[in-house]
């Protein structure tokens, strides 16, 4: 009905035949009406007068929300574009078009409908309290590239305040993948999570969250480092979230010093830090090692210097084998989630995540093949019964 | 890629086989990927690590936004579910049904991308900061259903902090099709607005809006009343908002008094309050009047009513003719402003979008068609090009 000219994108010259820039022209997704609309009898049940009914309806009983508006299935992709891909504080504006894609992700992978939501404020109390307000519009929130130590907070204090699942998946989506490949790769060399000597370089968003789901897995010899080396508790200098997890990691184990110390005999080196690994150091580990290099675009350990002296490798890349890639997870968590109209994603969700995607390799398991492919149809589905079915459990499904 | 299952709707006893709950069953919009994603290749184009270029683009000029994202094609319609209708005061969950109806309009009569976003908040100052923060994720922000007083603040502050169109349809949409009909109705009975004695009943949303667009059309013998009679500056109980709008109506002719009063010789009624005129009173109208009873579902002067003292007669209602459908507007004058990428919705804007309405009627001009239908395919090509060109006029097309 709109004359095609209006919608007609001029261009812009110096972006003009790149493939990236092409393809992102006019943005990623639209919004499409699922009712007809042919005349003033559909308009009639759609709208006024029609609408009026489904609003007392609502009013009288707000759980009738789940069964009538598109609410229960739809997710708002929120971030304060402070911590965007490997680019940093690039501002709200700038993060739209990852929002843009990570909305088109969760349709397309979950069949999860997804606003992106890009706020003009980084403070913490803001933050909160704005996504609080949003709330009603949405079954749930994605919290995205927000910078640590604030995307602890902010995610605590929204879990704590709404009845709707509230999932920030840098920390959370890279956990559950992680998790599972590295299920695979214990299998696969023999190793039992309570019986294996696991390092993890990075303490931000994703380090913790890796660190906290390896822990609920039963991994118990965890060391976690940042810039200045292991944390534990005899250092003055660690933030309330890293004193926390020092207490639960290498307090335990008495281990200290530097990266390199720690990798010393280590079984596991999860790399969520950037930077780069000396081989020497990598040599140091023990036989039959396991290396995640998770790092964007340029693994912490390259997987080329990495086979000479690890067994199962794995990178956040897609042109190397074993991709740790987040839309193994959020999709599926989130369907699964809707599915059974859960208030909360668990820890045991997310286990059952995990072990899920694990279990998708089954017998074809190899150095190779530790975590399905995003495009192996089987991803989602699994992922989301089992998410679903472990809400249950977890007693926060509501039908 | 989902299974079809986890997708599938439970009935909910009470509203099986009720056309309206059937349709509304599961919402009535979806987000929709505008790009390919069918592998590994479209992944790192949409998303990382492609995606990356475009928001270091963006960090450098945000001016791009508009080339590369969907935020200039979108409209955040916002309520705080205060006014739904003639509900009243139904909170964010049960205004959603209505604000998914002007969604999925918006997109089929503007081609306009549009998000429900319902606040849980009804504080003044608390929708103005959340809203602003939220800007930066869209092209444009609708206020809907939001209650009078606080309507006009709330619609005030937005525009002055805001570079993007913010316009509260119940107020401008209502306003600029009430003026489109009025011109014909003007026409049609040999007058001019400033020769026409007009009343309005109702000061909220509406009201005020429709006011203060026949005065900028040059409408000057105006009366406005609320529930007490005619905003005139002798009373001592008007809000800020009438007492301004009593200074440009009634007290430059003196009228006072009451709705009867104001109505007896009175060429034009226009009735935005609900409640309902006497005939007596509608009789002591002047030949040829015109009434507009706009109040859903019921208007404030029935057609049949009407027809035996008026000579042009408009409700609001579909199943009479001429109707006053602010439908005819909203997605019109969005496309415009989008088109140009206008900066703000101008008072000229808003004439031209009524002036291109009643146009549309030409030469086919009677009593029963003083509007077009919504579903003229004419109407939003032709609203969008006159508002397009308008905010060129005004200063305000950043394109």
């Amino acid at each position: 009905m709109v004359a095609s000219a209006s919608m007609e994108q001029t261009s812009t010259g110096p972006f003009d035949g790149d493939p990236v820039f092409e393809l992102h022209r006019g943005g990623k997704m639209e919004t499409v009406s699922t009712v007809p609309l042919r005349g003033n009898d559909d308009l009639s049940l759609a709208y006024t007068p029609g609408v009026a009914r489904v609003c007392e309806a609502i009013a009288a009983d707000p759980s009738l929300t789940a069964d009538f508006t598109w609410v229960p299935n739809t997710v708002a992709v929120v971030t304060d574009g402070t911590a965007v891909l490997g680019l940093g504080d690039i501002g709200p504006a700038a993060a739209m078009p990852v929002m843009e894609g990570k909305a088109v992700l969760f349709k397309q992978f979950g069949g999860v409908d997804a606003v992106p939501i890009c706020l003009a404020t980084k403070d913490t109390d803001e933050i909160v309290e704005t996504v609080a307000r949003l709330a009603p519009s949405f079954g749930g929130i994605n919290l995205e590239d927000i910078s640590a130590p604030r995307c602890f907070e902010i995610e605590r204090r929204l879990k704590a305040m709404l009845d709707i699942p509230v999932f920030h998946d840098d920390q959370h989506g890279t956990a559950v993948v992680a998790l599972a490949a590295l299920e695979n790769a214990l299998r696969l060399t023999g190793r039992t999570p309570g019986g294996t000597r696991v390092v993890i370089s990075g303490a931000g968003a994703a380090g913790v969250a890796v660190a906290r789901i390896l822990l609920a897995a039963g991994v118990r010899d965890l060391a976690v480092t940042d810039r200045r080396g292991v944390l534990h508790s005899s250092r003055g200098d660690l933030t309330p979230v890293k004193a926390d997890l020092a207490r639960d990691t290498a307090d335990l184990t008495g281990r200290t010093g530097s990266l390199a110390d720690a990798l010393a005999g280590a079984d596991v080196y999860i790399g969520v830090s950037g930077g780069t690994v000396p081989e020497e150091v990598v040599a140091t580990m023990a036989a039959d090692a396991v290396i995640f290099g998770l790092a964007n675009p340029t693994p912490e350990v390259h997987p080329d210097v990495a086979h000479r002296h690890a067994r199962v490798v794995a990178t956040g890349r897609s042109d190397f084998p074993n991709q740790i890639n987040n839309v193994l997870a959020f999709p599926g968590i989130f369907r699964g989630a809707f599915d059974v109209r859960a208030s909360a994603i668990t820890e045991g969700m997310k286990l059952a995540a995990a072990t899920a995607l694990a279990n998708l390799v089954g017998d074809e398991l190899r150095e190779d093949y530790v975590i399905p492919s995003p495009f192996d149809p089987r991803v989602a589905p699994a992922v989301s019964s089992a998410v679903a079915a472990a809400a249950r459990v977890d007693g926060v499904a509501r039908r």
